[in-house]
Order: structure tokens, then sequence, then C-alpha cells
């Protein structure tokens, strides 16, 4: 078994570590434009040696791991070249764009368009770790414009490494996970942005900020270069989220100055079941 | 060593629980308005005895760990009560209010205002730990105005449960606690109710938010009967702490909206330096 990974990252790193466990006759090639990543990942072991794009013709799998903005402009290229027997998908957080740019590809049938709900704050190669997707879902959009037996395999593959497969319409996936991923990753980093912006004196932070803090600013350490592209391909969606949220934030504060805190313990309280929401997030498999 | 505490929750217990560990010889009251707490908490073990206000005379430590409204009015009530050789302390995350309403109290000696930084989003005897204090700060406010033979006890107590003591002004501890603490809970209640309100059907939420949602709303499973006097207590703090986030939020959409991707790069790139800050907060002790 032949396996390219593009972009060997969190994402394209953790699967090729659970790849290569699971299947110890695969060759795991990577292929990174940047450098430095592919001699760390070569020297953590993550991939088995360094691939170039000419090289996939005869891939049985094609991971494609990149921001979503490059994604968009390297799946067509991957696509031109692949063999009839290669599945190739990608693993991007937006998955409108992607499924369009290649709507018309005459190999779309060689593609698979996915968003493993899977990851941690880190990046890069050295951030890969085993058994990353373990529980974890993986959504599927457009499923019937792959190949039956292409399918099949991706989806052999995404149980062998742990993950439950949803299917969803792209337009769908964009505008749900807008609310439970990319305004989660703003109001970390506007929490962390107030924060600092006031606490000049940094010690005081380190003083004072407990594991509630840590907690709700956890995804302010996410990398730039992956976030950036994601908010502009999901623009619309994220903007409405930010609105609605901004809004809330906004009543919840007219509540304090009005001095309502009646209102303000039932705003709370019905938030409280998110306690059996995210226990229900556990229970799932 | 007789110790009372008044209110058995996540704090009270899980001192009550280190300091039953710590000295065997002691003797551990609970005193808790809510017949079904104090019930738990004996059979739990987090207490070895129920009592009463007026059993605390001849205290060694009081520790009130109730919500902070009701503190203001029990702490001078148990001040009233206590023998000259007892040392009172209090948990709550605002310190002004408190300091003040025992302000000119005759045995304000016999008092301590402090803020254990610890805890989790539970609350109950159920709630309470062993070892919940480790390495954690603990904020002390006042402290001149506690009997120092008194003083002496509480810190010997805190360092023995593994704290570390910061001393502050009341008023400065309100005001940077409203940033790295009451704002982190605001962010995520307004987060799970933007969330819960658009997806109705709550499926979409289990099968699609990630560790990253879970980490950033985790805070709105706390307590509204604790937290709602906490902010109104702290009005002013945080009130302004909600203006600040709430126009950081609005600038990210309007960059958003701009399609200004630059900006939206340097905004978040700016505060990835949370890392380091963070990775403070794990090196103190």
């Amino acid at each position: 078994m032949k396996v390219y990974i593009i972009g060997i990252g969190l994402i394209g790193g953790s699967m090729a570590l659970d790849i290569k466990t699971l299947n110890p006759e695969a060759t795991v090639y990577g292929i990174d434009s940047n450098e430095s990543h592919m001699q760390e990942a070569l020297v953590l072991g993550v991939v088995d040696a360094a691939a170039s794009i000419e090289d996939i013709v005869d891939a049985d799998f094609v991971i494609l791991s990149v921001p979503v903005d490059v994604a968009l402009v390297v799946l067509p290229k991957v696509l031109d070249v692949v063999g009839k027997n290669t599945i190739v998908f990608e693993v991007g957080s937006t998955k409108a764009p992607i499924c369009e740019a290649v709507s018309n590809h005459p190999k779309r049938r060689n593609f698979i368009a996915t968003h493993p709900i899977a990851g941690t704050e880190f990046s890069g190669p050295s951030a890969a770790i085993k058994g990353l997707f373990e529980g974890k879902t993986n959504i599927i959009c457009e499923v019937e414009r792959t190949a039956f037996k292409l399918q099949e395999r991706a989806l052999d593959l995404f149980k062998s490494i742990g993950m439950r497969i949803r299917y969803m319409d792209p337009n769908a996936h964009d505008k749900h996970i807008a609310y439970v991923s990319h305004l989660s990753h703003i109001s970390a980093f506007m929490l962390g942005k107030t924060v600092i912006n006031k606490e000049k004196d940094e010690q005081d932070i380190f003083d004072m900020a407990g594991s509630g803090f840590e907690s709700t600013v956890r995804l302010a350490k996410s990398s730039p270069a992956m976030w950036t592209p994601i908010f502009k391909q999901n623009k619309i969606q994220v903007v409405e989220t930010l609105e609605e949220y901004i809004s809330n934030l906004s009543h919840f504060k007219d509540l304090l100055v009005n001095d309502d805190y009646d209102a303000i313990f039932e705003e709370m309280e019905s938030v409280n079941r998110i306690k059996e929401i995210l226990n229900g997030m556990h229970a799932k498999t």
C-alpha cells in the first residue's frame, strides 16, 4: 500500500502514524513545501520517505492536509496526476469551497471530501500523535460523487483508525461548523486579546489565572496560517455567528447594567444544559 | 484541632478533605443550610459531624465557603460568635465587598480575606476532591488587618495544602480577576447560548462539536447561584471587561466583513503568545 500525505502537520502526520501502525506493509510518503517540516517528519518517523506530486500516479491513498486556501489550488493538480485506482481525500474545516473547486474535474470520482473533527491547538509534524482519531467523528460531504469502490476503501481506512462517519451536505457542514468550531476559536482569540491588552504586567495573569481561564483561551494558541483561510472561506457563516454571539454578550451586559440579576441567573441556568450536551458528546460512538 | 466549614461545596469540601488527610486528629464540622448537602457531606465523609453557628465559639478555624452574597450576611454573625483564638477565612471570588462588610467589626482581626484560585465547573459536596489546591495560588487581601498569630496559623494551613501565597489590595484583586476569571465565565455562557439557540436539533452539536468547543464552553456548566452574586458584586469591573471583549469581537468581525485577512492573521498571531503565558502558569510554584 502506497500512501502519500501532502502537508505533514497535526492531522496529516497523525493519520500517517495510525496508518503505519495498522498497516506495517504500507509505505507512507510525505510531500511538504516546508523543507524543515519535511526533514522533521522524516527524523520523527512520521513518514517513511519524501516524495513530490509527480510520484503519486500509482498511489493507493493521497491525503491532502494543508491550509484550506492551499487545498483549493493543490487538489485539482493532484487529481490531474492520479491514476484511476487512487482515492484522494482532503481534511479541511470548510467543505463547500473545496467541493466547488473540483466539481467539474474529470477525476472528481477519485476524490472524497472529509472533515475529521479531531485536533489539538498544536501544529506541525511534532504535533502528530497516534490515536488522535479514535472515537472521533468524520464528516463526509457529497459522498455520492465519489466512485463506490474508492468510497469503500476510504471508509475502511477511517473505521480502522476508530472514526465514526456522518454524511452531510457541504453547505450544511459549513454552517454548523461555524457555530461549534469557528466561533469557539474567535471567542478564544479575542478573550486572549482582551486580557493581554489589559494586563500589561503579565505576572498578574500568571498569578491569578486558573484552569478556567486556561480552558476558555486554549484555542488562542492555534495557527493563524491555518485559521485565516478558514475564516475567509466561511466568511458569511462566521460573520453571522459572531453577530449572534456579540448580541448575546451585549444583552448580558445590559442585564448587568440594569441590575437585573434574576434574568442573569436565568440566562446562565438555561445554558447549564450544555452539561448534558457535552456528556452526549462523550457517550457518542 | 476543631475546624468548621460553613458551606460544604467544591471549595469548602475540598479543604475539609485535605485538612482531614493532613491532620488525622482534627475534627471537621460542617454547617450547611441545605440539609441534603449536609447529609451528603456526612455520607461521603467530607465532614465528621454537623454543627451550627452557635458551636463555633471555640473553633480553631472557620472556613466560610458560601456564595459571595451570603458571605456578606454570614461573616459578621460568625465574627460575633468566635473566640479570640479563632481564625475565620472566606474564599469568594470578590474581595472588596467582603472586606468592606467587616471593616469596622470589633473582631476584624480574627478574619483573613482569601481567594484560592482553584476549582472545577462542578459544585456541591460531591464535587469535593483531595489535592485541589496543590500548586495553586491563594490571594490574600488586607493581610495587615489580621492578627499576626492568626495570620501565621492560616498561612501554615494554606502552605500545608500546597498553595502559594500572593498579597493584593482587594480592589486590585477584583479588577484583575474580572479579566482572568469572570469574563471567561460570561464568554463560555454566551458561547453556549449562541450555539444552543442556533442548533435546535442537538444531535448536530453532538456530532460536530470537538474538544475545542468543549474546552471553550466548559465553564458554562458552572452554578448560576454561585456566579450571579459574583457578577453583581463586581458589576463595574465586569461591565468594563465585557465592553472591551465585545469591542474586540466587533473589530474582528469588521475585519472579516472588509476582507482584511492580513489584519486577521496579525490579530491571531499577536494573541498566540498566550502560549508562553499559559506555560508560565504551569511553571509557577
